[in-house]
């Protein structure tokens, strides 16, 4: 019974609200969720005091007792060097060793995805893992790839990344032959920088893959592809110019509706038909995002997440590990090699 | 007395509303602007008959006859190439040879800056014209250097984006010191890829420019520089994000309000107050972007643009000619070179 449990290790010291929001998002999971378990590594006292005060299934909530914590401002590759007991790197190492089978946490991106690569490790034939978020667009969402921090990627490495977005797309967003676009500055193949020039034919000639051509900034948010491929540093201005473009609307929006007394009538009427709207386009809601290509689940989800979201990033976790894409990848990048 | 007339040499064939937005829009420029001439370069019959239907000072409006058109989408180099009677074409050369002060298309981008390059020229010492539109921002608006069609540009280029950017921003727009930041995937001095690793150095130690450091895509739209420096495949995917992301939000924002009768009527009051908040956050209303660098002005209007767009931008072309940034560019960037 207990080995076909999701076994999730997570990080409870990582996030703004860490540990109190990762031990309740725990137990949100496990309560919601009966096929996961969930190990959380971090300060035994503090996670123990915090497990107190709630009823769920002893059995599923294991804490795992480290000493030392990872902060966000901390160098990624001295940190994950230098704190071998810290709840992040345990963490890893639970996946890394087979005991858990994916990793989730709110801490040092940069610290994740250095551990998730030199921990964890890369899948045999995966020249580079990629961060790839889901983003809300018109039609309902699309996967943005590489948004990690590894710039300055080639050419063979951006043609991976498509190819694994795909796979994430198809068998964990359950999109059918999703449309891959390259994030490019024209529609026209000739169109682009040295790198997204030379990745075009290899987009087209790849196998597996729906590639629709070229798509450009304006059109990602109207949902024209199911998968976004791009390098990580343009990957990274697209994600944040969402959160920035979106958080200025509202801002003017909200300073729209408090204008007058009249304003603010026609809000009390408005406001919850906004709200409705525009739910499922915050990009928190979609918190969780996997570095890709590792051989196990790595996940990260958002230093300010709150416990609804930790549970779902929980749940998500299965669902990713229950696709089976990391074997679809292994294969993949496996056979690719063979070939060689 | 006709000396001092700001003389500009308008594509009258650029554009989707060409030629009538184009004769229309210099109709009310010169009514509204008794210091602009304007030389209209198209069809003669079609520019006369669209003239020929309004009252204006007849010595500041000519027609320049020219019997080819460049079509957005041929190729620039070829389209600049072989239609040497083209409107773009021949208004360029008007630059170049100094009968007109400042160049103004609707037309296609690419044929404008390679035209403007290689017609107009650049300035000694510029490696590379940048095209810098403002952006609308939280806080009024800023520059976005560079969004050409020249990617993969060299740290030495994007340094000079930066300094003419700041010109530009200081002396047009009129903001004292403008913050000069780079655009990166993090704060800190050391993050980025290749390029902009090589060039926060340079901006660092620059004199003349008020470098405030890198600065996050999400912080741009609220306003954490005046002039927002990048190479030109990143700035065209900003540039469109804004576009693309604000779109999608009038459309949820739309049809939140259109859900059913009482979000209708809360819309009809908060509708006036709604838009007055959004006015200043279309691109469209910033439409000329120069290309900064060149000889001559040389002045991109967007192709949906209409008649009080086409009107604004032959003002602003006044002046930006009589702010004489391009006389401090040849200095600054003459000087440079005396100094090698």
């Amino acid at each position: 019974m207990s080995n076909k449990l999701c076994r999730i290790a997570l990080d409870g010291m990582g996030g703004d609200g860490a540990p109190s929001v990762m031990v309740e998002g725990a137990v949100a999971a496990v309560k919601e969720d009966s096929g996961i378990e969930i190990h959380i590594t971090g300060d035994e006292e503090a996670l123990n005091r915090e497990l107190s005060g709630h009823e769920y299934d002893k059995d599923r909530i294991i804490v795992v007792p480290t000493t030392e914590v990872i902060e966000t401002a901390e160098p990624p590759v001295v940190a994950v060097h230098n704190k071998k007991d810290s709840s992040m790197v345990r963490a890893l190492y639970l996946v890394k060793n087979g005991e858990c089978d994916a990793y989730l946490s709110a801490g040092s991106t940069g610290a994740t995805l250095v551990g998730g690569q030199i921990i964890v490790g890369r899948i045999k034939g995966v020249e580079r893992p990629a961060l790839a978020p889901v983003i809300p667009t018109e039609k309902g969402v699309s996967v943005l790839i590489d948004c990690g921090a590894n710039v300055d990627a080639r050419a063979s490495q951006v043609l991976q990344f498509a190819q694994m977005g795909s796979l994430y797309s198809e068998n964990v967003i359950g999109v059918k032959k999703p449309r891959v676009g390259l994030v490019n500055i024209g529609a026209e193949e000739e169109k682009g920088n040295a790198l997204v020039k030379e990745v075009y034919p290899l987009l087209k000639e790849c196998p597996g893959i729906n590639f629709v051509g070229n798509v450009e900034a304006r059109d990602i948010s109207a949902g024209v592809a199911d998968v976004v491929v791009c390098e990580a540093f343009v990957g990274n201005v697209i994600l944040k110019m969402y959160e920035g473009v979106a958080s200025t609307f509202y801002h003017l929006l909200k300073n729209a509706l408090l204008t007058n007394a009249v304003s603010k009538a026609g809000a009390l009427l408005v406001k919850p038909y906004i709200k409705e709207a525009m739910k499922d386009f915050t990009m928190t809601k979609y918190g969780a995002a996997p570095l890709l290509g590792c051989k196990g689940l790595v996940m990260k989800t958002h230093g300010s997440c709150d416990v609804t979201e930790v549970k779902n990033s929980l749940i998500q976790c299965r669902e990713f590990v229950e696709s089976g894409i990391t074997g679809r990848m292994e294969e993949l990048f496996g056979t690719a090699l063979k070939g060689r």
